[in-house]
């Protein structure tokens, strides 16, 4: 876009450039600069360190590729105006913004509802503030817009948003193995009926990010050691709220109280959208790390334990198989930990997690990526990938509990 | 060190191998964990948003750096011998452990003993828990062992904490202008009479590494935006202290709460070493942004607005210049802040911050940076900068007040 | 290696540390210098026009990641001596060291000899100038010596040529897809059973290895427009031979003259070692080059055709198909070839090329790549890469005539 | 620009986009492609093995930062038309099509006319092929064209040739004291009065660009070896010159013939372009590499010693000072030449050379770098670099001769 344009520095992209006005402006709102205090990928700095960054900075990233890509499209004569250019950067800035502190592990637990509902919610509460100037962004983000492929940049299976978080996420982890050729796959981008197609050129390109994306699962998004860590801060956050609920004074921030006090779903936002809003956008990171911190000296034993263990890094152990855990063996855990912890059943739960976790390279069923062949023709990549390229959808089991068990 | 290795990714570095024994259970240990609760810059993401690395990632590094320069000093012949190795290894890696939270700017202020005697302290107590296994490592960092070089290594003008925080800082502030080429460096070191020095084919190598510190002082370390946020953040903890002292009762952590209540210093350190360090090593950035973030809806105006400027990333103006502000301008400003804030005297205070910092590109008065050149002969480095490098020292001063005010 | 070393710089590596002796001295010799005048990729520089980088580059990377393997297999307690390692290097120095100029293309033309048994041979005539240093480098680069791991790092599935080979490819092509993590996979690398392992952390290091590898022929290697201009060069050489064999003065360098007018096979080199040897080693890019920029105003049209086409880089068409080209549609070029330019049955048939290429991700009839599991188990990897990794071999066909024909 | 573009990767800024119509025309012609046989830095490789980039893939990547600046310029409003900016990138495409090969040693050798001469004609013999459509492009390239801003973005203290060579040579050379911020320079482009400026946030960037210009002369350009090199190759030539002029035939390619048998300079250019220029553009690295190859076997002395020894990279010793070397030792070593190679005064001399180099940081005395400060205010940078900068010019002797003297 012309005009004034404020330049931050990205270690991954050299330059990030927002043009002045309410894009500029809504990035120094509240709501999201408090998206400089939650991170990325919550706990998975336990096993990477470098993996710090945080969603503030993958929102302007992920405006970045917008950017690029809508410049490519219109140098290939897409017809995207101003208007719309400025709503798909606002849609892109803000579709992260329902997400609460460690969504990955405390989506629905700290808030039930839906991040993709809050986000909607919040958008809705800025409209009202910049006199509805986001209006054409939130039809964009809700997949109401005559141009589809707007939408598509901004969520579908080769939208801006994965280019940035894998492209992001590859490079402060230092994995290099989802490193995905972002500049080439938006050079290779068109529309065609309304729809975004990728360029014949640029096959290889999304094989490569398919295969780096599935990669990227394994290695980071589901390693069991971050998996471990995310289970155990369930635990806690659980039984801080259960003892919470029983009139236990816990050292909680007023932020994390409110939502842990209450039971906050779908209807009490309904009920309650301006008092809800106004608390989540002061919860983030800070509030969760700094209440198991206090927890660490709480006299509950499920919650110190769960609590030290993530704050000094004495982490359970984490077993993986590809098939369910046989219920045998969970018990026989379960007896350990209430013989050596002196807990009652339900207590020892707290200490014994189970899980399954699914990872798809690529799923055909929803809204194909699309390829333009050199002699005009659109046909989904699946029909290239067929021979290619393996889809199987697989399964992990995942079993967690304290390390010095095992050694009895 | 031969034997088995833990390897960590870094995105710096590719990888980081830490040799399984001492220094990898001393990285377990919950004093140094802490340390990835502490970010290496403070608020200087407020302006780079990437530069999240924290202290943690910055220790891990430099060991990285140190078992290079180890091994090319032994490929040179120099005699190190295993215990000698392992002992530098862990004077860098404990380099810094002394460090509390926002160190630049809270240093001297929540707990009143300067870093590296707190880094002594915790240094003696982590060697008393492994039953001696520091001493050696001690005896570097104080520089009290023989080999000299092994001191300059962990400290000097050449060491390689600057090493790894200049590469570490400008790749993650994306400031390209403090990259330094530590891997030619690190090639090019020799020891002579005890005493490190730098082949003279390095010269240019350290001519670039001076003008890098240089230029990442100018644009990071001491960018006035940066100065400003923390400026705001020292007031903010002053006036904290000053309401905890007049018996107001803050939302603190227990651990905040130990240092702002009670006057800790050296000699209360001395007398309580073991009750100070247990709480030193739980305090972090997350106990201070949190305080911030309960701060900002306290009733006290002074501490609120400030908690609020930094939180909400409103912060206050700052003006630079190469000569110191005059007393009338400043005095100006107070009384608009009176007027506007309606505050008293002292209250007015906390919101006109006034500070100046100096710049020096290489101080030959220190320990110099020696060159071994291809004749045998060593010089310090300065007789060859003499005509090519600006030794000049540079203060600027700085003024920094509430952005409004200037607009009446 | 202990003692002085050469220190390379190299935009892939970093720095590239040779040891003064034997390794330092072969790189000296006329012999290995000639390699600076071999590109690794022929012709590929007219799709990437950073592929510029030459076998003498390459093989120095090799020593790199050789240097490296060797360092942590012997801290993982593989024992290795000096002598080993230095022979290990050695090998590796000279894997190639038999490649003609463009022998992609031109392997089995000029020299009707396979480039290993020419390797051998001037690593034997080496052998002999360096006093019978070279003797155990040899026998490692046969496979006749009793270490086998040191044999499949020179030459294997997982060799330090592929590694850098892959790497080096990708980053002066720019084709990142192409990119391995080198660096880890040297890492996870152990011994077994005298022979090669890869730690099952390096598993998906391996998996991407092997995608990197496929997709590097397809964008690369394969790639129709440089196989387009290697058929144009065949065809030029082989009439360039032709027209030597009826008598034809040609404006040849003495050493590419050498080898167009005579029949140099085996049995030739064999009976005329030293004499072939001496001219091959001063046969490269340069001759091929400027004999085919004199060729361009050679009276013989087929010569100065091909020849202007590949200097001008006026390229042929290439058609590409996955299944063979009918012989009519062949015929139906070759008549309009002869009725545009006028030529005969034989001259035309140099105008039009077809051949096939096939492209295997991974060969498990190989010695496969065995994986050591956490458990202590070693198994090949295919059994991993079962349900994950397709193995199918592609084979492409391909048509190249002149590309003005189709338009009539 | 809008429509069709071809995108060339490249290592350095990852894809080129070149748009299809003349300046993609101009590339496809025969004398832009032999820039893909010169390489830009000659004999650099012989220090710094990557080197090889040539003066096709410099031309574009200069192409790729002139879009840059270009779209830069406009977004803050500076009127350049379609047809300017297609000018301004023909421009900068053919800036250096005027050098013949190795010509930071061979200029004025080969051809006695400056490379910008041959610039100019070669310009305008294509502007004639193409009817007219370079002659906007002429215009700026001679600065006779009313935005002179265009012209200082060709050529100019802080142009794109700059700009991208230092980038390019620091990236394939691995030189990182010369890599530059050129994203964060060309960001910071603006234009006043009709000529370039830099906005003063890019303060440090320029500062940093200066010195890394200093440094890459020291490291690279004026590296002594190189240096050494290309004094044999000059030494080399001339002797081919005046052996052909003498009537000796020698294995020259025609193209290289044309230029040594004659004295080919302004006049003789003036008075047969068509027939200079044609040979010109078939004169390049292979030419000259070639010949040297075949002088090896020459009868001529000093002929075949100097040509091996750059073959071979057998090179001389150089030495250097900071002041001119006596005139009596260098007759002493002309004395032991001739003893030592039963050579003639004459020919001696062919064997001994000296030159002086002198790098100037920055020159102010030409049209100086403008800074824009946030007040408007337009100053040179000099005023600013005044008190930080080192500006004087150092000038250095160097002397070559043949290696094996000075042992004796």
């Amino acid at each position: 876009m012309k005009g004034k344009h404020k330049i931050f520095n990205d270690p991954v992209y050299g330059f990030i450039s927002i043009p002045y006005g309410p894009v500029f402006d809504l990035i120094e709102h509240p709501a999201f600069q408090r998206l400089r205090r939650i991170r990325q990928l919550g706990l998975t700095h336990y096993v990477y360190p470098g993996a710090l960054h945080t969603r503030f900075h993958h929102a302007l990233g992920a405006v970045h590729l917008m950017s690029e890509a809508l410049d490519v499209l219109k140098s290939k004569g897409v017809d995207i105006t101003d208007a719309e250019t400025e709503a798909a950067i606002i849609a892109i800035l803000l579709h992260d913004i329902g997400h609460g502190p460690f969504s990955h592990a405390l989506e629905h637990r700290l808030v039930k509802v839906h991040h993709e509902d809050l986000t909607t919610a919040i958008m809705q509460q800025l409209n009202e503030e910049f006199g509805g100037k986001l209006s054409l962004a939130i039809q964009i983000f809700e997949d109401k817009y005559e141009k589809l492929f707007l939408h598509q940049l901004v969520s579908g299976q080769l939208d801006m948003d994965r280019l940035d978080y894998l492209s992001r996420d590859s490079f402060f982890t230092g994995v290099h193995e989802g490193v995905v050729g972002y500049d080439r796959i938006i050079k290779m981008l068109d529309v065609r009926d309304n729809k975004l197609v990728v360029e014949e050129k640029g096959l290889y390109s999304i094989e490569k990010f398919l295969i780096a994306r599935r990669l990227m699962y394994w290695q980071a998004y589901l390693h069991k050691t971050v998996l471990g860590a995310e289970f155990m801060l369930i635990h806690a956050i659980e039984r801080a709220r259960k003892l919470t609920e029983e009139g236990v004074q816990l050292p909680l921030s007023p932020f994390l109280d409110y939502f842990l006090s209450q039971n906050i779903d779908a209807d009490y936002l309904e009920a309650n959208k301006h008092d809800v809003l106004e608390h989540f956008i002061m919860l983030d990171d800070f509030d969760v790390i700094s209440a198991l911190k206090n927890f660490t000296i709480h006299p509950d034993v499920v919650l110190s334990t769960l609590s030290k263990g993530i704050i000094y890094r004495k982490l359970f152990k984490v077993e993986q198989d590809d098939k369910p855990f046989p219920t045998e063996y969970k018990q026989k855990i379960l007896d350990k930990i209430k013989e050596k912890y002196h807990l009652c059943d339900e207590e020892a739960a707290s200490f014994v997690i189970t899980t399954a976790e699914t990872n798809t390279a690529y799923n055909k069923d929803k809204d194909e990526i699309q390829v333009l062949y050199k002699n005009g023709e659109v046909r989904p990549v699946s029909a290239w990938l067929e021979q290619n390229f393996d889809k199987s959808k697989v399964t992990r089991y995942f079993l967690c509990y304290p390390k010095d068990l095992d050694k009895e």
